[in-house]
C-alpha cells in the first residue's frame, strides 16, 4: 500500500473523534508553511496526489500491526457519528459504551471542589504525590474493600483507573509472557497483549490471536470456563462480574480458578471493577478465596461506582506474597513501572475517592449502584418479556442472545430502526457473537423509552 | 539469591513509600488467616525463616532485571527519610526533586472547583471523555503553544502528563528500536527505554545501557552534543530547556537537530516541559524549526507552568504527517495507544488545563513561572558568588559544577552539613557525575534560607 493510499484508507485503528475522514482531507492545510518569524517563504501548497511525503527510516512496531480494526469502542462512536449524519433529527440513545450518565453525588463533588479551592492556598498546596497514592487513600481503599483479607495497604497502588493499570500490568509482564482470557470478555486485555507482542498474528478463520488462549464462556457453560481444557498460561485475566456477559464468578468457581492458577504457577489478574453490583453471596475480591494472594493480582475502579468514568480513578493490588519463578515479587517490579511510568493519580479525583470511602460515601455510591441495577431489571425483563434469553443480572449489563445471528448485523438493525446504540457482542470475543450488550448505563426516561422501542422492534 | 535474601535484601527498584524495610519486615502479617466470612481456620503464623515461600512458574520480565537502582527521585526520596531519622529535628529544606511549591493561582482553582460541583449537576455531568482530551482544551493548547506553526489541534493529544506520555511513546515504538538521549538528561527516558527492551545490560565501567546513545552534554560543548560524533538510532529523546543542565538550545542549535534527524530519518521526541522558563530568544517548540513536523513528537505539560505537578495534565503533539518508514502515519498508532491503554485526562484537570490558558489564566501562569525563575536567579548567584562554575538560567534549576568529585558524594555532604536535598548530577548520567542539580521549585524564605546555608559550608 502506498503512502497517499495509508493515509486516505479507511482508519484502522483510531478513534471517531480523531482522525476521521473529515481530519485526514484536511491534511493539505498541514503543508509547511513557515512561520513568520523565521522569515522564509519558499512554499507553495500542492495538490496532496502530487505531493512525495517525507517518511523516517523508523521501522513501525509490528504488533501495532497486528491490532485488529479500531478499538471497540470508538468504532462504536464513529457508527453513533454517522448514524447521526444519516438521520441529524434521531432521538438517539446511548446504551453502549458503558458510560455512566447519573451525577456524581454531591458529597463526592464537594470533597474535590474543597480540595481544588485548597490547592489555592500556602497550607493546602500539594504538588508530586506518592506515585502510589495517598497514604489515607490507599489505607480507606484497604479497609472498605479488603476488610479481614490480609491485604496490606501498601499492596494498593491507586491509579488513574483500571484500563490504565491493565497495560501497566502488561508492561511489567512483557513480551514473553502468555496470556488467557475470558471468551467474550472487556478488549482492553487482548489489545494490550497484542501492543506489548505476547501474540501472534490476527487468525482471521477463528477470530483469535494466535498464543492467546480464549476461554469459551457461554450458556452453556454457565459463563464459567471449562478449566479442564484450558491450557496452562503464565497470565490469566479474569473479570468478574463479567464485562459483557454479566455474569458473577460463585465462590465455588473462584476456587477452582485459583486452584488452577496455583496449579499451573500462573498470575491471576481479577477485574473487580463492577463487585458492588454483584448479590452479597457472590465474591468481592479474588482474596475472599484461601491462597489467591500468592497467584492473584486485582484491579478495581471508582468508574463504575461513583460515576468517575471521567474523574479517573482506580487502584490495583499486587501483594507483597505475589512472587515470580526466581522469587522476586512481582510488587516490586509493578512499584517500578508505577514510579517510571506514571506520576499518582490526580490529588483532586483522589480527595474524591477519599470521599467515596466515607460513610456518607459508600451510602452515595450504593444509591447510584442501586440505580443502575434498576436499569439492569428493566433491560432484562424487556428482551425476556420478548422471548429472548438475556443474561446478565450481576453487572450493569445485559447480555442478549439473538441465536445464529452476527452480532454487528443485530447492531446494525437496532441502531437504525430503534436508533438505540448497543454493542455487538463480537466486539468482546468471538464467543460473542449473536449476542448483543445493552448497557444499563442512562436516564431513566431514556432506558423506558429505548425499551418500548426495544418491544416495538422485536414484538 | 534465594527467594528469602530477596524478600529482605535493600529494595533495589522502590520508592521510599512503598517496600522500605519497615513495610517488608511487617510481611508476617501477610500469613495467610482466612476471612472469617469463609469458615475455614487452619492457619499458625510460622517464623519468617521457616516458611516456604510459593513461587509462580511465570518469569520475570528481563528487561526489568535490568534497570539499575530505583527511580532517582524515590531513592532521593528515601535519602531524605533516612536523613530525617537521623536528624529528626532538622529544619529540612528540598530543593531536589523539582516538585512545585507555589499555590496554583485561584482563576485556575475556581475553575476546576467549578467543574467538580457541576459533576453532580445533570447538565454539568460528564462520563468519559475523549481520549485524546476536550476539544476545547486541545484547541487552547494549539493556539496557545502552537500559534502560527500550522500544528492542527488534533495533532494533539491531552494527558495526564509528560512522563506517562514518554512511557506510552516507548509502549508504540516498541523493543527494536534504537534510541539517544541527552547526557545528562530526565532519567525517565533511559529507564522506561529499558523496560521496554530497547536496551542490553547496564555496564557498570561506562554507567551506560548497551545500545543506547548517550549524547554527552557538558559545558565544553556549551550542553549540545557534538552530532557530527552521534550514530544514527532511530528516536532521539531531546529536552530544551534541559532538565537537570538548565541550558536551552538555540534556533541554530534546533535547526542542526532537526537537519542531522532527518539525514538519518530519526524521529526526535521534543520535551518542551520547561519552554516557558527561556528567554524569548530561543525557540519554545521545536516544530519552529521548518521541517520539524516531519521527523519530531513534542511533549509537554502544565506541571512547572501552573504548579499541576499533583494535578496531572499535559500533552502531547504528534503530526500528521510523521510517517514510519511503510509510509503509515505514526499519529494513527499513538492514537491506538492512547485509546487502548488510557482514558484520558482527569476531565477536572482539564477544566484547569483551559482555565490555564484563558487571558487571566495566562497572565497567572507567567507570573509562576516568574517567580520561580527569581529563584534560580538567587541560586544561581549564590553558587556564583562561592567561585563555583553555575550553569541554568533557562529552567527552574541550576547546575553547579564540582569538578572531580562524585555526585553522590556532594549530595551527601550537603545534605548531611545543610539539611537541604538536591539531586546528584550523575542520576541523570554519567556526564552529570561531579554536577548537582539544585531545584529553584521552593517558598522564597527557603531558597534563601539554603543559599544562606550554601554560603556557610562553601564559604
Amino acid at each position: 500500500m502506498s503512502v497517499m493510499q495509508q493515509l486516505s484508507s479507511p482508519i484502522s485503528s483510531s478513534s471517531s473523534a480523531f482522525l476521521s475522514h473529515s481530519n485526514f482531507n484536511s491534511r493539505s492545510k498541514n503543508v509547511w508553511v513557515p512561520a513568520k518569524r523565521i522569515g522564509i517563504c519558499k512554499c507553495v501548497a500542492v495538490p496532496q496526489e502530487a505531493q512525495t511525503a517525507y517518511t523516517t527510516k523508523v521501522s513501525r512496531n509490528a504488533n501495532m500491526a497486528k491490532l485488529q480494526a479500531g478499538y471497540l469502542f470508538p468504532e462504536i462512536a464513529r457508527r453513533r457519528a454517522a448514524h447521526l449524519l444519516k438521520y441529524p433529527d434521531a432521538q438517539l440513545i446511548s446504551l453502549g459504551i458503558g458510560d455512566t450518565t447519573e451525577p456524581i453525588p454531591e458529597v463526592i463533588t464537594s470533597a474535590m471542589a474543597k480540595r481544588a479551592h485548597e490547592l489555592s492556598t500556602l497550607e493546602g498546596y500539594s504538588g508530586y504525590g506518592d506515585e502510589q497514592g495517598e497514604k489515607a487513600l490507599r489505607a480507606a481503599i484497604c479497609s472498605t474493600f479488603y476488610s479481614g483479607l490480609t491485604v496490606d495497604q501498601d499492596d494498593i497502588f491507586v491509579s488513574d483507573g483500571a484500563k490504565c493499570d491493565i497495560s501497566r500490568l502488561q508492561v511489567l509482564f512483557g513480551a514473553n509472557v502468555t496470556m488467557a482470557v475470558q471468551d467474550p470478555s472487556y478488549p482492553a486485555y487482548v489489545d494490550s497483549s497484542v501492543i506489548m507482542g505476547q501474540t501472534g498474528q490476527f487468525q482471521k478463520d477463528v477470530q483469535k490471536f494466535q498464543r492467546i488462549e480464549y476461554m469459551k464462556c457461554t450458556p452453556e457453560n454457565g459463563f464459567f470456563p471449562d478449566l479442564s481444557s484450558v491450557p496452562r498460561t503464565d497470565i490469566i485475566f479474569f473479570c468478574s462480574p463479567n464485562n459483557p456477559t454479566g455474569a458473577a464468578a460463585t465462590r465455588e468457581q473462584l476456587t477452582q480458578l485459583v486452584k488452577f492458577a496455583k496449579h499451573n504457577g500462573s498470575i491471576i489478574v481479577y477485574d473487580s471493577a463492577y463487585a458492588m453490583y454483584t448479590s452479597k453471596d457472590n465474591p468481592h475480591s479474588i482474596y475472599e478465596i484461601p491462597g489467591a494472594k500468592e497467584v492473584a493480582i486485582e484491579t478495581s475502579s471508582f468508574s463504575k461506582y461513583a460515576g468517575f468514568t471521567g474523574v479517573r480513578l482506580g487502584w490495583t493490588v499486587v501483594p507483597k506474597i505475589l512472587l515470580f519463578s526466581d522469587g522476586f515479587p512481582v510488587a516490586k517490579d509493578f512499584n517500578r513501572i508505577v514510579c517510571t511510568s506514571f506520576n499518582g493519580a490526580s490529588n483532586i479525583a483522589q480527595a474524591g475517592g477519599l470521599a467515596c470511602l466515607s460513610p456518607e460515601g459508600l451510602k452515595a455510591m450504593d444509591d447510584v449502584v442501586g440505580f443502575y441495577k434498576e436499569n439492569t431489571n428493566i433491560i432484562m425483563e424487556t428482551f425476556d418479556s420478548l422471548g429472548f434469553k438475556v443474561y446478565g443480572g450481576n453487572a450493569p449489563y445485559v447480555w442478549v442472545h439473538f441465536p445464529g445471528r452476527n452480532s454487528w448485523d443485530v447492531f446494525s438493525e437496532i441502531l437504525e430502526k430503534t436508533h438505540v446504540v448497543t454493542t455487538p457482542g463480537s466486539g468482546f470475543g468471538p464467543a460473542g457473537d449473536g449476542f448483543i450488550r445493552v448497557s444499563a448505563f442512562g436516564h431513566r426516561k431514556n432506558v423506558l423509552e429505548a425499551c418500548k422501542r426495544f418491544k416495538q422492534l422485536y414484538k
